[in-house]
């Protein structure tokens, strides 16, 4: 049995890679990681190929997948910002060519498990305070809007009994290592990591915004924890709301004064930025994820928690 | 100023044209009137244009709009047992077309109103008793997924301006004249209209089953009364359950006996069919339509009044 992930050069790629090399709680014969840009490998392993893929190329998913294919992780994606400014781009990745792996694992693999990470942007507009299983998604994102579709796309692919999807729906994944990046969401990431750097960061969004955050490490477990369920356990949807902590900027900021001190935390300025502001603020920051977690998925503790996992990560990094 | 109606040669495509002439609610210079089979124009009328056009051909959109086209009634679609039985078909027609459509109207025609003709067959599942606008799709059919697709679609290219897009979600709808269809809900019609004509009729689902229904006199005069409003009267979402009558299977006899007597009704005889009971019995019955119903659309009072509207019509259409 073969394992595919892709969009494996980004972080959460790697993550995940590194944790099916070190856990043996998804046995395979071959990793095989994909991106736009070849990946390296995060470990030396003989299981592991990397491969460099354009997904919004005809033959793409044609090439990628084989009747050896036993999971695919789709990470790859145009990131919100980036799909909200160039919409076509968006559609071709966000949309297109999930359908065309979908199409693909239809005719050469139908009990692959096709694990589809979506993402909170679904919700928008008019949400009540607490968002469950049964409430509608109206996005206010082209990104949303792609990963909307997909999800029916996949839910009705499993219903036909296609292909084996499972989606899980994202929430802000805080704290990410490295650089900003095109996502509406990467101050989430930049107020707590560019401060514990020495660094100055803006927020572009209130102190009040109520955001829906799980660290990467958690993420990663429950992407793999997705893999291993079997398709009874998901019921009439295939779809998941992941646990995560609803958390304040200001709550956030809080957790990085207690963990990292006063002079860290102070690093952080307020600067509006209403296009930021409009997608981000659009989405819930709290969830009934009663569902998720009787299924076994599972959330942080608390922001210093996830605040204390990056600084463990980072010192893990620089000492490997 | 144009209009087009795609799925011109069905039966609602032709009530609406023959409305469209017949009241001068919508001012139009020319009325396009586009089916794979070239339609009949419904009246004599020197602004009726009838084209024969199949919009699963690359080209369809490309060659049916241009600037002129102020308002497109999208009713053209694979039905739902037919999408069911050939998943293709259904994903190349009813979303692929659409979203064709959709990208030509945004780069010749931005203003255009795209009056789109979605279903209660997004709805399925594990359902409310009464669907409101926040309640979650997740469809059962390939048919209500594809709708579904396009609604996320059509309320994306309005958010951005691409199009004036209308998503109007219609009841099941009964009385229709003319033969049984392909649609999972051609029983719903059936059960009424063949004892009318002295016919019997078969039941698929239970007497307890409760539907959703409109006449099509009803709907039409919604389609016009969507491309009358003003955008801002949409809110936060395209998307609008239509206004309808909840009633049983039961309660439809009851009133068939009511309007044609006990001889007519007793045509009816109950013959379970699963595949056709698993589509119709994922639908809702109810719907909470105050938003719909404040935006100025309409219900039939009773399903009485919507046979005898039938009657009416058969009626006039013998004369005329």
């Amino acid at each position: 049995m073969n394992i595919i992930i892709t969009g494996a050069a980004g972080f959460l790629g790697q993550r995940l890679a590194a944790a099916l090399l070190q856990n043996n709680v998804l046995p395979f014969e071959r990793l095989i990681l994909a991106d736009i840009n070849t990946p390296r490998p995060p470990l030396e392993d003989a299981r592991v190929r990397c491969v460099a893929l354009d997904l919004s190329q005809p033959q793409a998913a044609e090439t990628l997948i084989d009747a050896d294919c036993g999971v695919l992780f789709h990470l790859a994606a145009i990131v919100s910002s980036h799909a909200e400014s160039d919409f076509d781009l968006g559609m071709q990745v966000n949309f297109d060519a999930t359908r065309q792996l979908l199409e693909v694992a239809r005719h050469k693999a139908p009990a692959m498990k096709f694990i589809f990470t979506s993402s909170l942007a679904v919700f928008g507009g008019e949400l009540p305070a607490l968002i469950d299983d049964g409430c509608a998604v109206t996005p206010q994102s082209s990104y949303g809007t792609q990963k909307a579709m997909c999800e029916l796309l996949i839910n009705d692919y499993a219903r036909k009994g296609f292909v084996d999807g499972r989606v899980l729906r994202l929430p802000t994944i805080s704290v990410r290592p490295g650089k900003p990046n095109k996502a509406a969401s990467s101050f989430a990431s930049g107020i707590i990591r560019e401060p514990l750097h020495g660094e100055a960061a803006v927020c572009p969004v209130s102190p009040e915004l109520t955001l829906w955050l799980s660290s990467p490490g958690r993420v990663v477990q429950n992407f793999i924890h997705a893999a291993t369920l079997p398709a009874s356990a998901f019921g009439v949807s295939r779809t998941v709301n992941l646990p995560g902590i609803s958390v304040s900027v200001r709550q956030m900021l809080a957790a990085l004064r207690e963990v990292a001190g006063e002079q860290v935390s102070s690093l952080v300025r307020f600067e509006p930025d209403e296009a930021i502001n409009r997608i981000v603020a659009s989405w819930p920051g709290n969830f009934d994820v009663r569902r998720a977690l009787a299924m076994g998925f599972g959330a942080d503790e608390d922001f210093q928690q996830a605040i204390r996992a990056f600084l463990r990560d980072e010192q893990a990094q620089g000492e490997g």
